[in-house]
């Protein structure tokens, strides 16, 4: 009834295939949830108690657009002291989560008509808010050998158009684990410094790795007056999903620019949950030690689980909290992940949600309890069988 | 050095003129703040103690795009009660501040190339989003008479061309003050039913009104398939500025467009801060009441003030918490708001700010303690002669 007097890219927006499975039994007691990436445990209580204490003090007010002084400086010494980087404060802009920066990032980077390339199969509100902000997006595979990914960076340059405006990288990836080398991220900076476009790097699943303090980054590579925008977010690392606190690095000489973005997209963020993340960063390395060992055991177990059924190929993930895999005879994923839910009570995304390329395919994250993966496992092996 | 890999239309924004007079001075303890539109205490114990619980409790996960029901189904019981109407929780949605409610508003109703038609002056935010969205701003002065504002609305419809996609109407009106009576705003509407265009209806200031419960809302006056789009926020009826929470009233039949694009702009609130808007609405009526009365006798003082300066000329305001007043003389509002600054130690907002039609005004928000006010006042008086 309101196409045809809708923004065209609006009213082309399809509603998420997750969503679809999820709807309806979201909060069912019977259902094992493992459909969204979040982690299954409250943030820590030291980092509510933050929160609470800034909402004794009364501090209700409006906010700077940039975010808290206390915060930018706290993610700049964050970031430094975890990187050896040398970002100063003006180079960090607090969001009202990860997903607001990329909108953010959008709004400064795509006009209608450009192109944005990126890799698939991919999280699908990073090609969404693209395609909002009037860009077409060039999607390119992952290519899969021998069950594991790599991104053949010809490729991706090679989708590269006269009207491409920025490439748009997900490392490590939702859904797929996988994650770009030092190497591959220098290459793909150079590219785009040569080509005069800008990146935009989702390094949300930063720290959610197994094997080292964190992931490859393209923070300690650029210079303060590269076209990079790197998004990151609260919401993995220290489990505050829900708070939508996010913060994005910004070349030199465009924070006024983000400042009124931030002005016209909410304002500010509630100074509580900004101070809940000062010290999230200050003391949350804790936390987060032991929340990649239990991701690990919840990992190792499904690994286990997954290598006595020949139907399922999951290429082992390097990062963030998900096993994306492949199911033999499955052919349509969201009638598949319903067929779970109807009969296991175990809530699964559907591979087609993250593009056609997933098609065949599940997520599943695994961020929690080993004991409870075990359950969902046991309910869904007569089905993958 | 950005300028030309930027979406132009944000590269054409312009920093805020009420930030450049408020930038360095922001937080200084003999500075009297009345430039931004703020009430002057912290938000009420009751809806504060409501969120901690919450965050107690340990909710702080993903919560759905549109809202919580409980929250949802206050606001709906909250506006059903207080307009006598028979909106239901399906045409609620909840936003991340009243400001995201106009982004979201814009991201549905205009493309590249449209025009938007509003009134001036204005709060710069109305207009900005939808450039930042590609579409032109027609702006359509209020007339001053007998030093009250009235809008020619056959002016404003004289406006509308071929590519309008919306009226865009902010009543009660920041900065003036200046509303719609009942009957213009059912011109309006039939206007905009006969065009076929939409409505953006920013009603913010809704209850900041002095003789009567409620300001005239299009609220009371639409169909559930009428093309308006009301929004509303948490922020100034019930002093919660910072927490960022409002609310769209939408039609039938949108509601996955807006789920979608909450997804993709933020995601959703946190749990804590829906929570303390249920009960903000629940039981806030004793605060609107007792912030009523004290805005009312700081714009007595105001006014009565006022009279014995004859340079100063100051519409009374009908709702809204702002004195929008010219002094005669003033051709630059900027400057003269940095020398107010400088010399009184009192913070206003130039008129300027508000479009060049605010040239030669300035904006005092007055929600703050009479006392307060009148040292302020004490201060600004050798300017004023």
């Amino acid at each position: 009834m309101f196409q045809h007097v809708m923004r065209p890219s609006v009213a082309q927006l399809q509603p998420s295939l997750i969503r679809q499975v999820a709807n309806g039994a979201m909060g069912r007691e019977d259902v094992i949830p493992l459909w969204f990436g979040e982690p299954d445990v409250p943030t820590p209580a030291f980092i509510r108690e933050a929160a609470k204490a800034v909402l004794d003090e009364g501090n209700t007010f409006y906010q700077p657009n940039a975010g808290m002084p206390a915060l930018r400086q706290a993610i700049a010494d964050y970031m430094n002291g975890l990187y050896g980087t040398r970002i100063d404060m003006d180079r960090i802009v607090v969001t009202g989560s990860g997903m607001m920066g990329l909108m953010l990032a959008g709004q400064v980077v795509v006009a209608d008509g450009d192109t944005i390339v990126t890799h698939v199969p991919t999280w699908p509100n990073l090609p969404s808010v693209q395609q909002i902000l009037g860009a077409q997006v060039k999607r390119v595979p992952l290519t899969l050998v021998d069950e594991r990914y790599t991104l053949d960076l010809d490729r991706l340059f090679d989708a590269v158009d006269s009207r491409t405006r920025a490439l748009l990288i997900n490392s490590p990836s939702n859904p797929t684990g996988w994650m770009l080398t030092d190497a591959e991220q220098q290459t793909i900076l150079d590219y785009c410094r040569a080509r005069g476009i800008w990146l935009i790097a989702d390094e949300v699943y930063s720290r959610i790795i197994y094997d080292r303090p964190y992931a490859p980054t393209f923070a300690d590579k650029i210079t303060d007056e590269d076209r990079v925008l790197i998004v990151n977010s609260f919401s993995k690392a220290w489990a505050m999903t829900g708070w939508r606190l996010g913060w994005l690095t910004i070349p030199r000489g465009l924070l006024t620019t983000f400042e009124m973005l931030m002005e016209y997209n909410s304002a500010c963020v509630l100074a509580a949950t900004q101070l809940a993340g000062v010290v999230a960063l200050r003391e949350g390395e804790p936390f987060i030690r032991q929340s990649m060992a239990r991701y690990k055991a919840s990992l190792d177990l499904l690994l286990t689980c997954f290598a006595d059924l020949p139907r399922v190929m999951c290429p082992v993930p390097q990062a963030a909290f998900y096993a994306f895999f492949n199911v033999a005879g499955v052919t349509d994923s969201l009638a598949f992940a319903q067929q779970m839910l109807a009969e296991a009570n175990v809530g699964l995304a559907p591979g087609r949600a993250f593009g056609p390329e997933g098609e065949g395919y599940l997520r599943l994250c695994y961020a929690v309890e080993p004991a409870l993966l075990e359950t969902a496992l046991d309910r869904l092996e007569p089905l993958l069988k």
